[in-house]
């Protein structure tokens, strides 16, 4: 067998994990959609079949023996092949760092925990959940230490790794600092301005199917293709899917238009990412998304730097007050562009606004790191939350299910992904000004509803280069220099404080 | 190994074929119902590879072993063990007999002759189809030549036995005389009694959500456990799934309801029979349907015996006024039957009414066993299809779409199919006399709304066997004979000349 034949049996087998995880992403979907609520069972079942599977492909021998071999002769493969043998060889070092019992371990511990944490946040109780966490923490740490090992690396920065390769605690440390130490002060000099303008008007009431019909006709304005794509309702927004059948949800409040809005903007961005990956790679592990820092970043650049900007609000006022037949100052672009910008202390991350959001992930990030070390006991986590939280944001929780209960990451094991939410700001405020700089008159065009040219540069900037490049080269290609958090002060600062 | 232990691994293989095949299930309802237009490509590639996976554990090597050594020692197993041995076994011949080549064969030659049906009846033209539909014959036919040596009998035989075990040419064409030789003239004496009777009102138009909502009242009165399953929409009426997630669907006419309303019974005939098999061996071959005559007469028994009868219209007129907010006489019981219960010389199968239903099948397998023997060329289909509808219907197709490119059934290769729905009418009427002779109270109690006593009779006749005896087995246990068409014909003469 050739090293190149090597190679193509290795695209095969990828090709067939992404087959498997495809399936995987409609019976995710499903589940929160459509599925009947006593179905559950079945579908954990036929996802532990599908993961189980993808895993054992993952962590055959022979898969082993193929990396060996095309990477023996990688020189004969051609740049993007490079690229894919890379990603083929990450994926495979986390999937077989780890033993067979820590994989069940670990699927053990975060399905019960998962049934615990809904349980305690019913219960409002973080007692109910407490000695779970501290299994799952337990086995996260086990499971660190073990792919650390495989890396070279310390167990944490492993886990930062799995979900944003090439991560270290050291980058994440540094940007928590430059932004906490700053984050207060702007936010007090925000509020302090907000309070001195005319009283915002709250918006109306509307129908449930009227803002889904928004939802559709903004995501088409975006360009959104629906022929490959659905916009539909569940608990919390999510995307699911490859770019050959994306589904998108959002959630939607009579009483508040605007989450559900900005729900759709959200997750349009995680799509038009996915869409957006080249097609010619749709079934390799170097035609995927670069990381979930990226893939947040894309969502928040959408939702946050295009969704709350005044030329976007000029461009959809008008389909707004059509498609929901309102009238009034309520409706006007410019309140409905002072509703997208209200700075608030609040306790919860998901219904946060762009300026105090990045406090509420570094909480998580410094709380996380601190679980994971072991300084701070699960037990203790509710009171060191609610200390955080008054010092960072300027308010606290009455109980745990508004609180240290609010996310579900934790409990499903997701240690080292709140920090993707983290980067994805800075990389979205970032990008925002590359994308100025590059293309000045984009805005202008975004408000005549034109969103070519927004789309045609994140497409080269981002889209197209899938997960050839490290997420260092990518921003360097695309912005000039790394994550620099640095733009997200500067674009806070222009946006609420001098604009 | 013990043989016994032989039997536990084969239940383990079959649990986990049993699994892939309910992924299978939920991507071909989402395929139907929710899917985006252009997403039909990567669906293809899911089942396909769902398919190929479980394909491969029934034609394994190892599997075959395993089955001669539980068989060694079969007495040490119990009866319900026994018989899915017998049904692992007739599963792993079905699926042995055949090379690997013609497997592959089979896929691409229905897949194709598919693509070309779509545009066949889109075009009216059924030479669109035909060399395609040749295609599918010759590789069917090869199919049946090599099932039939490995059962021992004849190729339309080996057909006949995959979807219908145990049943022969033999059987269905007495069936078919014994219809056919007595339906033409008893469509006429009801058509002239019909004619002389006052003229039936017709419906007035229902909007669709209206028709849903009477469809969910009227199978949570049946007792539909709606929290393992959902109803929806689609172009035609289907049902998936296994017992632990089942979704049907119907389609809905705006001007037509009776169209709809007669699609959920039916599908809810076949998910009460899913629902019902023993929960014990639900991810076992023993715990599956008796075949499709028997899932046929399920839902033919529901939706005609049952939802055409005078004591069900008198439960659910009602129902049906209060949910649609219709009032007057064309919404009354009386007029309601009748409307259900018209015969009429009409065109397509699907929308038949009970009476010339048979012969609508009977057609289809005459002219299917004449292409499968070659008597009858492809090329002179449609004549031969028209010549037949003026013989048995009493009335033509003008062009091919609503004659004999109505059905997908031989693009998609099935033949030896649609004699199950034959003798799924013929069942469900014997079912139905045995039903009224165990409990005469029975339809009194449907019209009281109390649907007990009807559920309770089919789940101790036919639900709690799944699969444990054969067809033959089952209607005598339940009726006291095998199949007999005279309980068709004088249920027909009961309720359309006599009543």
């Amino acid at each position: 067998m050739s090293p190149n034949n090597a190679y193509q049996q290795l695209e095969k087998r990828f090709r067939r994990i992404h087959l498997l995880r495809s399936i995987g992403h409609l019976l995710r979907w499903d589940g929160e959609v459509m599925m009947p609520s006593g179905s559950s069972g079945i579908r954990a079942e036929q996802l532990s079949l599908l993961e189980t599977e993808s895993n054992s492909i993952l962590r055959s021998r022979q898969t082993g023996v193929l990396l060996d071999r095309a990477e023996t002769s990688a020189g004969t493969l051609d740049g993007w092949q490079q690229a894919n043998l890379r990603e083929m060889r990450r994926l495979w070092v986390h999937a077989n760092a780890i033993p067979n019992r820590l994989v069940n371990a670990f699927h053990r511990a975060t399905t019960e925990a998962d049934m615990h944490w809904r349980r305690a946040v019913e219960q409002d109780d973080f007692r109910v959940l407490a000695p779970h966490l501290e299994k799952v923490i337990a086995v996260v740490r086990e499971k660190g230490r073990f792919v650390g090992a495989a890396l070279g690396c310390s167990a944490y920065d492993a886990l930062l790794d799995e979900h944003d390769p090439g991560r270290t605690t050291a980058d994440i440390n540094r940007v928590f600092h430059e932004l906490s130490s700053e984050l207060p002060h702007l936010i007090a000099a925000i509020l302090e301005r907000q309070s001195a303008m005319s009283p915002v008007e709250p918006a109306t009431p509307v129908a449930v199917a009227r803002q889904k019909d928004l939802g559709r006709r903004v995501m088409k304005a975006l360009g959104f293709p629906f022929h490959k794509g659905r916009l539909d309702e569940s608990l919390h927004p999510f995307t699911e899917g490859t770019a050959e059948d994306i589904r998108i949800t959002s959630r939607f409040d009579k009483d508040d238009f605007l989450t559900g809005f900005m729900g759709v903007l959200h997750e349009t961005g995680h799509a038009m990412y996915d869409y957006g990956l080249p097609q010619a790679w749709a079934t390799q592990p170097v035609g995927r998304d670069r990381g979930m820092a990226i893939h947040e970043s894309q969502a928040l650049f959408l939702e946050m730097m295009i969704g709350r900007s005044r030329s976007f609000m000029n461009f959809c006022a008008p389909m707004i007050a059509r498609t929901f037949g309102t009238q009034g100052a309520g409706w006007s672009s410019g309140n409905l562009y002072r509703l997208a910008t209200q700075v608030r202390r609040s306790l919860v991350r998901m219904d946060a606004d762009e300026v105090t959001y990045p406090l509420h992930v570094i909480l998580r990030c410094e709380l996380e790191e601190e679980l994971f070390s072991g300084v701070l006991e699960v037990r203790h986590l509710p009171q060191a939350w609610n200390d955080k939280m008054r010092l960072y944001i300027g308010v606290a929780p009455g109980g745990d299910s508004k609180g240290c209960l609010q996310d579900s990451h934790w409990p499903l094991g997701y240690f080292g992904y709140f920090s993707t939410y983290l980067m994805g700001i800075v990389i979205a405020a970032q990008l925002f000004s590359a994308l100025q700089r590059d293309n000045p008159d984009v805005m202008r065009q975004i408000e005549l509803g034109n969103f070519a040219p927004l789309f045609d540069w994140l497409d080269r900037s981002i889209y197209c280069q899938a997960a050839k490049l490290t997420t260092e080269q990518l921003l360097e290609r695309a912005t000039g220099e790394d994550a620099n958090s640095a733009y997200f002060l500067a674009y806070v600062r222009a946006k609420y404080l001098t604009a």
